[in-house]
């Protein structure tokens, strides 16, 4: 076994092209049974096992430095680069994270899991390189759909016209994106896959960046040979390599769109290891399904993750033009919703929360300030869910919020989401964004009459004194445990509030309260500051009212234990009546 | 004379070519004396008025619908679609703004002034026409820098390989962006020029366009011959057209940059009617350029707008490598900052509050989480700056503060200013923004030793009782006078603060200030959801300290009078000191 020698890149080098492909293979092996028990991105990582075993062979790492793009496909690199044994032995699985990280290896250079950002990333290695008299190759490993994101482009024309250096881009064409390919670009690549690189066509010479084809992207000679070649080049130059996703385990070359991320399975038949419950992506796409056969003008749009709210190839291809996939491209998403919305259609743009950080301009720019009438479902906002640094899903109410024109509305259950659903699509007078609620669906049966174009209107579901909880969305329930607690603990019945609206006040009722209400409290399943709350603080600063935030601190957190963040921000009705008894 | 009898573009299909000819020179003349006269965007727009006259003469606006981007070159589409009088009678100048708006006319789309958008805008309007089975053409009309922004790429992939319907993109190449161009696609462009499009390796072909040149974009028959060919067009295409910047005003023939947008100036020999005053961009860049000669590892970056800052092409082009101008391309302004900044170098990013907004996700994943100690320095923040509705200042610090890792300072003085560049450029552990002070220089003359590595320490500069005040950047001054009225009319004392950072709060201040106080008071130059003051009142929420938030409102205002804003959101002495005297 060769795998267990290596503890660098060094160990690489001392290994025959017969001894890596070896390596190859073993490397297969340990990410397929790592990701069959633990979960994590399989396809990409699969395919791009022998690039990197060849970069690590022809470069200096960690001299010579690369960005793998969003790091899905970063498990070979980090097998190689001294974390091995998070790969091949299950009590490490969880030394690592998923993605590149400076923190675990000096061969990793930044924290990345958002799309498009090594080129623009690695243009900065290049010129601190450059301004500081260093040497070394630099570089960035991009494919996987991240070559459509704004960026990307950006970065690749900066490369192209600019950078008078040293600069390697290698373009890991696997024919996918995260699901198939969308974008112009895409038939490019297919043209230069057919002519091995010989199109005039191309758009990388387009750019002004010099271009090199590698047809067997998986062939360890071919990239070996090629990477001499570039290596210590005096200016930029894409190399476009052909790889098959997926590699090594046939289930994953033959779906490749399915076996992209998986969740632990069963090794022999692919199977996943746990069922698939109902949650609020299935619902909302259930509900769009239905709703776009009804209505021709309703258009639901992804930016390359349609998988992500369980719209499946066979789905989509039966919505037609129905259903966009822009690719990953988010602004341009937030930019045709707004356009659609304006002449009369009916967009939908459902993405996740860490992903709508992508479209702060555009929510402002093109669809806000033009007060058109587009829906956003914005998924895994909160807490409860992706937990690694790059994917948290906290900052959406602090960003979109303070946005004016926006409605930014909160459902605390599956009947509330889907009659802000209904009636969002319907009206003709707001941008409207829902965000989904994180955790369990939550379901009461219960028929919403309420209607959403009366703006910050908050509904009392429980009326009390003294203390007023105001539950936002996610944490709606919460406020209803901690009031029963309370209850239970003192006797006094409190006031339970659902405010549903994050991006306005319910003056109204908030004045109403200070007759005969001494403290309210705000739950938020968003960072504290920029958030929710602090408007109802704002509101009650010149009164008698105490006002006590919960939410998050405002800090990165990477792969967090959820019920101790909860407790450390004390977001628990025994902390939150225990707060109440002190006060 | 035609103008005159141009109320709509039904009156430009009635001219013959020769009349058209002598409606572009009328154009141009009212463009050049309202620009004389009342200042605006001048080089562009004396470019595309033959574009224009001709797009007119072929198509049927509204029925057909071509967005411009950013604006720039909207003139003379103003003049040909009913708003005539706002170019040629002084008395009207105002009545329409200098951007696109759909509130004007049923020609216009949409409210934008940013660039870049105008691809992706229209590809909505294309699908909405789609989906709700109507016809007509649609399309955009890019140029001036807007290509290389992430967003105008984006759009062109996707309507390189998604929209199988009429789509025309007019790429209206000036030989310029804002200042000179910037990136490897203005390559491809000049060698389209130069091949008269005949040129095998063509961007826009690579990405799955039809494309087509026009020779002399400012040539009448050539243009509406070649749009006639592709009106009603069944996919989409490219139009390229070539013209020239300036047009018909030879001092801005002759030095493009300078005459993109002017204040204004003296027809006969084009110098500017008001002198230039001291202003924060110019000690910028001051001391910029000599951190740069002292250390080369000092490197200024701008995104497109180096004007706007002062640096001129001659300091530019002194600054070498150490002056960087990505292009329209923020995005990667802020990636390339941070991958500087993470091996030693020290790149200050110079940008327009309303332009960082592009930037929320690079902030948040490229630099924050990633904790790169680069500097970005805010112009353009606050209401007292650019009255447009799309280049609103007011945002930032919403948008900005919220973002884990970032120290945001607001320095209040000239000396603050550079005393805080100065600790930013030499420090290495946080990324950090500094936000210019809105209007005129203050200048005290006093030294600054504050360590600004102590974070989220105030400084108390006038100890009183009762109330403090706590005046964020621009208002700290604001906070003085009122403190100085308070106490005329009162005899009493109070406390004001200088806060500086606007990221974090200074929690052991806060807490004396318990102690001797009874109210405090928050001035911000920012909108107040999501700002600075809220901060302050969700920290005094649970005690009985009354907190007063003073800033500006959340809305979207459109060419506003500062001084009636500031009176409506009662940021002046007076009313503070009234609102105090009530409490």
């Amino acid at each position: 076994m060769y795998l267990e020698k290596i503890n660098s890149p060094e160990d690489v080098k001392k290994l025959n092209i017969e001894e890596m492909k070896v390596l190859a293979q073993e490397i297969r092996e340990a990410i397929i049974k790592r990701d069959a028990i633990h979960g994590g991105h399989f396809g990409p990582n699969l395919g791009i096992v022998e690039a990197t075993i060849a970069l690590h062979y022809v470069f200096e790492s960690p001299k010579d430095k690369f960005v793998f793009d969003v790091s899905h496909q970063t498990y070979p690199h980090k097998i190689l680069t001294g974390r091995r044994e998070a790969f091949t032995d299950e009590a490490h699985y969880d030394d690592v994270t998923g993605y590149s990280n400076q923190n675990e290896s000096e061969h990793d250079h930044f924290i990345l899991g958002h799309t498009s950002t090594s080129i623009s990333l690695a243009l900065g290695l290049a010129k601190a390189r450059d301004v500081k008299g260093e040497t070394g190759n630099v570089g960035a490993i991009v494919g996987d759909g991240s070559l459509s994101g704004g960026e990307a482009l950006e970065g690749l024309d900066f490369a192209g016209g600019e950078l008078k250096s040293n600069f390697i881009i290698v373009v890991n064409d696997n024919e996918m994106s995260i699901a198939e390919n969308h974008g112009g670009l895409y038939k490019n690549l297919k043209l230069l896959r057919e002519t091995e690189g010989k199109a005039e066509c191309n758009l990388f010479k387009a750019i002004g960046l010099e271009y090199i084809f590698i047809k067997d992207g998986n062939n360890l000679e071919e990239l070996i040979e090629t990477l001499k070649k570039v290596k210590d080049i005096n200016h930029p130059i894409v190399v476009h390599i052909y790889t098959q996703k997926g590699k090594g385990y046939k289930l994953a070359e033959e779906d490749k769109e399915s076996w992209h991320y998986t969740m632990p399975f069963n090794i022999e038949n692919g199977k996943p290891l746990n069922e698939d419950i109902e949650d609020y992506c299935n619902i909302t796409k259930e509900y769009l399904i239905k709703k776009m056969k009804e209505d021709k003008t309703v258009v639901t749009i992804t930016a390359g993750t349609p998988g992500d709210f369980g719209f499946s190839k066979k789905e989509r291809d039966e919505l037609g033009s129905q259903f966009v996939d822009v690719g990953i491209a988010e602004q341009t998403a937030v930019a045709m919703s707004s356009g659609m919305a304006s002449k009369g259609a009916k967009p939908v743009f459902t993405v996740v929360s860490s992903f709508i950080q992508r479209t702060y301009d555009q929510l402002s720019q093109d669809l806000c300030i033009n007060n058109n009438p587009a829906t956003i479902v914005v998924f895994y906002g909160g807490a409860i869910g992706m937990t690694d640094v790059t994917h948290l899903g906290w900052f959406d109410i602090a960003m979109m919020s303070n946005i004016p024109n926006l409605v930014y509305l909160a459902p605390t259950t599956k009947e509330e989401h889907l009659a802000m659903l209904e009636w969002s699509i319907g009206q003709q007078e707001h941008p409207v964004a829902i965000r989904i609620p994180g955790g369990k669906v939550v379901s009461n049966g219960k028929k919403v009459t309420k209607d959403f174009s009366k703006l910050n209107t908050y509904e009392v579901n429980q009326k009390g004194e003294k203390v007023a909880i105001i539950g936002l969305g996610t944490f709606y329930q919460l406020g209803e445990k901690a009031a029963k607690l309370y209850e239970e603990k003192i006797g006094v019945k409190v006031t339970v509030i659902n405010p549903m609206y994050i991006t306005g006040v319910d003056e109204k009722l908030l004045e109403e309260l200070k007759k005969d209400h001494s403290i309210v409290i705000t739950l938020e399943d968003g960072v504290l500051d920029g958030g929710f709350g602090e408007k109802i603080a704002r509101f009650y600063g010149n009164s008698d009212m105490k006002v006590l935030n919960y939410g998050l601190k405002k800090e990165f957190l990477d792969r967090y234990n959820i019920g101790k963040v909860l407790t450390k921000n004390r977001l628990k009705a025994d902390l939150i009546v225990e707060d109440l008894l002190k006060f």
